[in-house]
């Protein structure tokens, strides 16, 4: 019983020992991100200096330069570019639409088709698919449909709102194509009722006739939707002239601070360097590339000697294609790259929640023992859930994915917007998201998850 | 042993019954104040049909009628006024000050006296009063105090760093006049930089000379500073009209629910209606108000028939002087009422974080016991702490305060100034903060906080 005590004793000893130079490294990286932090400036720099930049642009070009030159004068022990081929998708001169003569606010979705013209057409709304496979061609045939499913304000969680309603946006030109529609109108995958409306990628399956889909804005999609219930015979238009052009080439950034112990083990975080071509991309995601970069910054202004090398990677094209992941991967399974987790920041830069890991039980556990370090700095999600889409692709190298969950109230206000500009980040909020990133990365750094290959304990 | 575990198996089920349905009333007040809530529009209306509403003025006055008649509309069992004395004091017309001969933008801050026309003088920048007593009267006297200490940024709670700096907006000028000032400047208590100077209450000590007291915005007492430092012997100046005149009759608004068990047993919650005569007090405290209302909306909404009396108090005058609070507990003193608990919504109408209990340790582990009914709201913090202001006179009847804390990364920002309108509220965030006050209320009401008067166990 007394070997039994004084093991216990030792091993709790050990673990305050252990604690408390983790809470010292936690706080000191946010006292560095808090205090004379890095990340606000940036974010101005690349929504100012930069703006919008969707893959395929010159700003997207500009932004990669931007990054590198950024990266550099950090004096990482390397920086260097991953070429990617992207899509090139141009919104178009002319984007108009409305309804009996009255302009409405849109936004053409991205890979949508030209109308080659103005479309003029009666409009039929439905909620869901399977109301439009119910009304069927003999309804649908020559019209534009309208796609009106709101968030669900119950859900606690707007991603999952967003969730809810993101197939009307990504298929439903297919699926109303299919019955002989002639465009789409989606409503604005949104809370806020404003006249913004939000764009976002959509495809079209193969085979069936590409028609042309926008998005409305909430308050015109309501207008349209009350419009409908009094005159169901209004006449709707539709001008679009957005244009797909060749693939281009393009990169991904990257910067490491090299191994102290294990350098052939990486930890990869980072957020997506593209934006849509509205707004600034502010919180989607200038939020995770400033996160990222300020997160590798702090950890080095610290002294810490990371185990594993620690690689920042600002992926390109996150919003069409993800073609910035796909090639992550596929160069890191070519290379026989062993990664001990992979990171994202790409949910805004709004105040820290805590972070959800798509790994095993144990790895989400090992997550969770760190739970009281970080509860100082009101961290309080530690749960399984989704990791990122650019650090999606590693997920077949058995690598956990972690993404970082800043609170998601206000995100989907912007997201892909006009308003997603630097003046809507908050600076305490974008900072304490760094040094959350930061310290994640540090635990993991020091601890592992888990995997065979990591230590269990400090050194 | 076979006894024991059919005893904690039968335990085990009635509680995972009683989880069952308090997570449905909880579930059915979210959605009452997601889905069609009134907090939103309340607020809207008592910011823009009302306006700031400092205690004294006839906005004030227009506050307490356009509570009275809102809490009407709504049929509780009980609405009235409760009388209460109130301090009167006007901001002028006239409210200038500069350095140079350049203004600055500044407030004069609530209780300050009348500067009797144009001061001029030399500022002496002082972090502390420290600082101050050691430069003392050869230094200081004739002079204009500028008390420049800013928030923390390494603390995480801007409470914290709110805590940290107002002794120098309260009690700056008595302690600049015991050395002779003729003025005082202070910082405005906020991390934001802007050109927006916070306003707040002072006071004078018996005795000293009163002298005039106001806020430089952020920006302007950067300014300042930097000037300082290169012309040490700058001119500043400072006007100001301000008046105090006789205390004023007001009231606080209270409406309630009788209790269907115990109607003289009481739970009270509440916000104060009285704001700052700036901007247009929705954080400080409209959001309060409409939690308020909204929470004793939702719970009759849904049917719930309290235990215990639940009354909505909208106290008067918190912001410079607390009278209505004081009132409140002595007339709940005279009267002998019992108080199960008291809580306060006084900290914004941000995304909600959790509650803080002034009470005895056993009532705030009750309270960390229904933590696992608020975490799918994302409420985690569940803690000892602040409850508030207006309820803080019910303490000395040993009654548990409890205090909603949402995000406060903003609160400051905007708290006391200019840009404390209805614009910088967000819809969701404000009605989530409703819909967890009910929560919390309806939680004491049916399990009380372990007093000998409360039963334990439903009923």
């Amino acid at each position: 019983m007394k070997i039994i005590i004084l093991a216990l004793t030792l091993f709790l000893n050990l673990g305050v020992f252990a604690q408390k130079d983790d809470s010292l490294q936690i706080r000191e990286m946010f006292d560095a991100a808090l205090v004379e932090g890095h990340s606000y400036e940036n974010l101005r720099s690349l929504c100012k200096d930069v703006g919008a930049r969707l893959s395929g642009s010159p700003e997207a070009e500009k932004a990669v330069n931007w990054a590198k030159v950024l990266l550099e004068s950090y004096q990482f022990d390397k920086v260097w570019l991953m070429p990617v081929k992207v899509p090139h998708w141009v919104r178009g001169d002319i984007e108009e639409a409305g309804v009996n003569g009255k302009p409405m606010s849109i936004k053409t979705l991205g890979g949508s088709v030209s109308s080659n013209g103005k479309i003029e057409a009666k409009v039929i709304e439905v909620q869901d698919f399977d109301e439009l496979a119910e009304l069927g061609e003999e309804v649908i045939k020559g019209k534009i449909v309208f796609f009106n499913r709101a968030f669900d304000r119950r859900l606690i969680s707007t991603g999952d709102a967003y969730g809810g309603c993101v197939n009307q946006r990504w298929d439903g030109a297919s699926q109303a194509s299919k019955f002989g529609a002639v465009g789409v109108f989606v409503r604005s995958l949104s809370h806020k009722k404003d006249k913004h409306a939000h764009t976002g990628s959509m495809g079209y399956e193969e085979g069936v006739k590409k028609i042309p889909s926008v998005a409305l804005s909430v308050e015109d999609a309501d207008m349209l939707s009350e419009l409908l219930k009094s005159e169901p015979t209004s006449l709707a238009y539709l001008n679009v002239n957005s244009q797909t052009f060749p693939d281009k080439d393009s990169y991904n950034v990257i910067a490491e601070i090299t191994g102290s112990v294990d350098p052939d083990k990486i930890i990869t975080f980072g957020g997506h360097l593209d934006s849509w071509d509205v707004g600034e991309g502010a919180h989607d995601d200038g939020a995770g590339v400033v996160h990222s970069i300020e997160a590798l910054r702090i950890i080095k202004a610290t002294g810490y000697q990371p185990r594993y090398t620690l690689r920042c990677v600002l992926f390109m094209n996150e919003e069409n294609g993800n073609n910035g992941g796909k090639t992550y991967a596929t160069v890191a399974k070519e290379k026989g790259e062993i990664h001990v987790a992979a990171l994202e920041s790409d949910a805004g830069g709004f105040v820290p929640r805590g972070f959800t890991m798509d790994g095993t039980p144990e790895q989400i556990r090992q997550m969770q023992s760190w739970e009281s370090l970080l509860e100082p700095y009101k961290l309080h999600i530690f749960k399984a859930g989704w990791g990122g889409v650019d650090i999606k692709p590693l997920k077949d190298q058995n690598v956990p994915l972690i993404g970082l969950r800043p609170d998601d109230q206000r995100y989907f206000d912007h997201h892909h917007s006009d308003t997603d500009v630097f003046e809507n980040v908050h600076q305490r909020e974008l900072e304490l998201g760094a040094a959350s990133f930061a310290s994640m990365i540090y635990l993991i750094d020091k601890y592992g998850l888990g995997q065979s290959f990591a230590p269990l304990k400090d050194q």
